[in-house]
């Protein structure tokens, strides 16, 4: 019994005598700067000096600010305090503040509105702290900067000295929730607005309807959410209040109500909208459903008045978003009626068709006042100009519609379930590279959107496939184009995760609590491991795989296991650094950090499989957890031979390259995200020259 | 920079190269009955077979149950589903259905009530669960076991085939949360009733005003709230749904508003109901206050009767709570018109006059047909019998209460804040041992209450305050009073916190996330393992030392620290292990482990005192941090000369001997929990008899 007894309690300490000395970015008192911020601002310039942060640090605001920047700056001064352990004055003070925020124009509005001035400067000496802005939402940016720069050092913590002029890059910093496919309450809405105003995203795209759900109250239409949502949707208070606390974080929330396709959902409590007679249920399977609103009616545009009417008193933004994305066109097709229709209006296609039904809405929009946003399938000749294109295909739409005088929103490349790596999506700009754009079709490209897809997430499981790569994404949107470090980013973004999770943020405690859930115990050691090198496979190989439908539990390794794992990131940077060491004499340990790695691959095996043969839930990833050990080997035996200066024998390189290459085909939930360095060290090893590194 | 780059990865492998195979409780299929359950069942029979978990699995419903029944078997359906990743049908089976609910008696009230039928009986086989109560609390009780019972094996998860009898020792199960030093809001709450439900605890005691805060809306006098609380207080709407969550759970809520004593917050609107002139503002400091109600004026009861009137009607349970604790009679000395008043009606002390006051009270709390209870300092000879006792000084006031024929509740030895260990709590029987009480007297002990003060705790801190201890506590309430196997209990202790971690609750997460906060960096390494050595000090030594009020940032080590942590009992059963392994040949490697754990605290100490130099809040536990290596060479030390055989030099044990007891006086925030078994350990080694477990 006692030889299980202590694994929970000595669990942390593998690190702590591997490498005895290591902590990220806490410069000492007087140390140079190390910049932790996330995302980069546009210019910096370090200073001597440092302002401690202690108990008579204290905070005024001057000008043109209102309630929002005043509750804004009491919750800085809340997170300041978590943060550093000193208990801080939690109003204004009179005079001699350290802190001082001067905004120049009043807020014109309490919602954030596309393009207002979002610039700010911030300049700290010894003894002051100086924030200035425009507007204050402008001001809201820069606390969440001098928030970033708190770091310990020593008896206290403090801000470093600094000048920053920081303004975005892109005006549209978006995310995108569906929370159609799965429905996400409040709560999880809010953290992920903090989350947002934390790196500086500034729309919440709220994709509330799907085949799967209608999630937003109609007091017009209540069997809308009354029949098409299973009682789980946003009341309007409730949205309301989202609103609200998005708008105290300079967040715009773009609502998006998806027609003519995407509208099972619709269509159980309103058949007649729809182009076959029905009658509907709410969908629980996922993809392309042939449902479709009745394009043809005018009673459709009557309903369709009345109900966007009312969301438009709901949403105050600028902008309303239509979806127009995967109408099938089948209902229309196999429908006498609109078969004639289309005849009798010159409509050849139901492309042309839904182009028309596109151009009915456009003109309801508009009399509410309302800018059209669609996904890309909305493009087409005869748009109204004023129409935005979301692009979700390759970027030639973004492209096509730019050169036809419409704004575009990219999105194509920030598919979060598409499991990207964040340097993937870091790297992925909004202006398309190599594109024959003029800097003025360019600049019609308003910015980008991250886009969180619901098949496959619950509220449990959504944070960790959001954070912290939309950070990244964010840093993209944000700051200057000439920004692409990829290993600074991935530097900064271990800390910026460390952030959000202060913030409350559930994208590091999920999954190690659900890693304890299928362990059984506290202490989860191999299955930890074992997940350290591992992501989900993509949304669409999850759906041929598991045929997953709303109903699924998501409770397996694949929803324990990050997007993108530290240890992708890190191995990349140690086989580098193992490869070359000649040149960078300094790392000449990576070869033995390496090896490290794969010993303990190859020795927390036997417990993985225990667990796995006891576990109905791991045996979901049976071939992993056999070809996981056998990885590890691999690893050890090209250190063995790149030490050695001896080449291995005859077919090993082949040998090992085949069952590199069989575990990376697509088999069962997750991905290994180790292959391309174990390749890498495996060709190593397989060229003869003795490594310098031994 | 690559030095550090790897810790994340391999932070959690240490354990799996240690003690390879190691799970708690997964037996494979066909093996033996291992008791996973908390708290023990009254009786229970293990029979061979088991019932597997999967698709077709169904439920049905028979006999008198109503809507609370319904909705908690839906949700143990998706408890169900969460923990097997198996699909199951939320809807009631038409047929056949695999486990059948019977409920015998219909529910009187939507509303549990103190002494109702808490029994059921379980029944599986190989095909079918037969769960049969009188009630359908009795039947929610035995939902609670089943899902408990759940246990991987194999290829599917199962049922083991068991026959259980259970009922609960006591009627009276509580946990009191105390809401006004620490406002939390009402998802902790209702957090804290699931855990509570998942351990069988019947009352929440709702600690609703004290000095620091009036956390309960009153429409008929809206100042006590309004300028009472600082904003932060439940609505009226809120308790309300708060009662019906826990109702759904098979928990009473009964609300304590502490009078005459602890009243400041009532003051601040309403300073006539005061003893002394006022003006009062709400409290930061914690501790006695003056602030007592005026028990002399008419007007004070007509206060009272109108505001207890008020909530008699929000709370429908059949029991009030009035505190009357700690009331100092200070304000009462002081005023020329109550001492008046004691003399006129010959009240000699303070104690006279409150329990004038405590009389006067039960009248008006009979009138709304609600039972009065308080704590000891309101037993007197003339108090109503029907007033029940709740006892926190030694037991002397839970014995003289049931002699004087008061129903009386054990609390004294479940103080959480106090942090006794799960043993302690687990082994204090709420019928005091010794005690002459005749039978009929004990009865009179109701049960007892787990009691969470709120001076230290936070929304973030206070589920690892509560958990996994509180489990133990409701251990003790519900399981026959012959249950004292500790060992047994801690083996338990370790699965219900997984399962509780299931639950949502964060006594896992949140440390887990506050020593990745003050280590800055994901990988925690030297922290955790420091962390793992230690426990908070108990309530009256941190506010001691730290000067705590209720603006203290709760963000310090002594926060991310667990009462009572899993190393303690383990390394008691390692030396324990180690000093007998004559008499257990079976743990001989006990000696191994503990010099494994050891030799880890010296090695992890220059990485944790880096870490401390940096950090201004590891500052805070400088001692603890130069103390820590140092015993884990005092226990290597000790392994040294136990493996020779050979007696330390003169002088080694009482040096050694001295540092413990250094080592466990106060000082700072945290406590060492390893001291004991290092002296055990010093001790014995200091006897020359060689060790046979070399």
């Amino acid at each position: 019994m006692t030889s299980q007894l202590c694994r929970a309690a000595l669990l942390p300490a593998l690190i702590a005598l591997l490498f005895p000395v290591a902590l990220i970015a806490q410069p000492a008192s007087g140390a140079a700067f190390v910049n932790t911020l996330m995302p980069l601002p546009a210019s910096l310039t370090a200073r001597p000096g440092s302002l401690p942060i202690n108990g008579s640090f204290s905070y005024a605001i001057h000008g043109n600010a209102g309630a929002r920047l005043s509750q804004a700056a009491v919750r800085f001064i809340g997170r300041l305090e978590m943060r550093t352990g000193v208990q801080l004055a939690r109003t204004p003070a009179a005079s001699g503040a350290t802190l001082s925020i001067d905004v120049a124009t009043p807020a014109s509005s309490p919602y954030p509105t596309l393009g207002e001035d979002e610039s700010y400067t911030l300049d700290i000496d010894d003894h002051s702290i100086a924030l200035r802005a425009k507007t204050d939402v402008g001001a809201l940016h820069g606390l969440e900067t001098l928030l970033q720069l708190a770091q310990p050092a020593g008896s206290s913590f403090l801000f470093p000295a600094v000048h920053i002029e920081d303004a975005p890059r892109f005006p549209w910093r978006g995310l995108m929730l569906d929370c159609g496919r799965h429905f996400l309450p409040v709560d999880v809405i809010d953290r992920t607005l903090d989350g947002m105003a934390a790196v500086k995203l500034n729309v919440l795209h709220w994709h509330l309807t799907e085949d799967q759900g209608f999630r937003v109250e109609s007091r017009v239409f209540p069997k809308l959410q009354g029949l098409g949502s299973n009682g789980l949707y946003y009341t309007q208070q409730q949205i309301s209040e989202v609103i609200t606390y998005a708008a105290a974080r300079g967040i715009r929330v773009v609502p998006e109500f998806d027609m003519p396709g995407h509208s099972t959902s619709w269509l159980v409590g309103y058949p007649e909208l729809g182009s076959a007679p029905g009658p509907y249920s709410v969908q629980t399977v996922f993809g392309i459903h042939d449902a479709a609103l009745d394009p043809t009616r005018e009673s459709t545009y009557k309903f369709l008045d009345a109900f966007l009417g009312e969301m438009a008193h709901l949403f105050p933004d600028d902008y309303m978003h239509i979806g127009g994305d995967e109408s099938n066109g089948k209902q229309w097709a196999a429908n006498p009626h609109i078969q004639a229709f289309m005849r009798a209006h010159g409509l050849k296609t139901s492309a042309e068709l839904q182009a028309y039904f596109n151009t009915r809405i456009e003109k309801i929009l508009a009399r509410y006042h309302k800018r059209m946003v669609g996904w890309d399938e909305i493009l087409s000749p005869n748009l109204p100009r004023d129409a935005v294109i979301q692009n979700w295909h390759g970027t030639e739409f973004l492209i096509n519609a730019a050169r036809q005088g419409h704004n575009g929103i990219y999105s194509h490349a920030y598919y979060l379930d598409h499991m990207y790596s964040a340097a993937d999506v870091f790297l992925a700009d909004p202006i398309p590279p190599g594109s024959d754009l003029t800097p003025e079709q360019s600049k019609l490209i308003l910015g980008g959107e991250a886009c969180m897809w619901g098949e496959h997430i619950s509220p449990l499981t959504i944070d960790s496939r959001i954070w912290p790569r939309a950070a990244a994404v964010a840093e993209r949107f944000w700051s200057p184009a000439s920004d692409r470090d990829v290993d600074d980013m991935y530097r900064r973004l271990a800390i910026e995760s460390i952030r959000l999770d202060a913030e409350g943020l559930t994208h590091l405690s999920y999954p190690e609590r659900a890693l304890r859930q299928l362990a059984g115990a506290e202490d989860d050691g191999a299955l930890a491991l074992f997940a350290s090198t591992l992501q989900p496979v993509d949304f669409s190989e999850r759906y041929r795989e598991q045929h997953t439908t709303q109903l699924t539990p998501l409770d397996q390794l694949v929803d324990a296991v990050h997007p993108d794992p530290p240890l992708r990131h890190q191995l990349e940077l140690l086989v580098n650094a193992a490869l070359n060491s000649d040149k960078d004499p300094g790392d000449k340990d990576a070869l033995d950090q390496l090896q490290t790695i794969f010993r303990y691959w190859v020795y927390a095996a036997p417990a993985l499989e225990s667990m796995a043969v006891r576990n109905p839930l791991l045996q979901l990833e049976t071939n992993r957890i056999s070809q996981w050990p056998k990885l590890g080997q691999i690893g050890l035996d090209a250190i063995t031979y790149l030490r050695s200066g001896n080449a291995p024998p005859a077919g090993w390189q082949a040998e090992q390259t085949a069952f590199i290459q069989e575990a990376a085909k697509p088999q069962e939930l997750v991905d290994f995200v180790v292959l391309t360095q174990l390749q890498k060290l495996v060709d190593a090893a397989a060229s003869t020259k003795p490594h310098p590194g031994q």
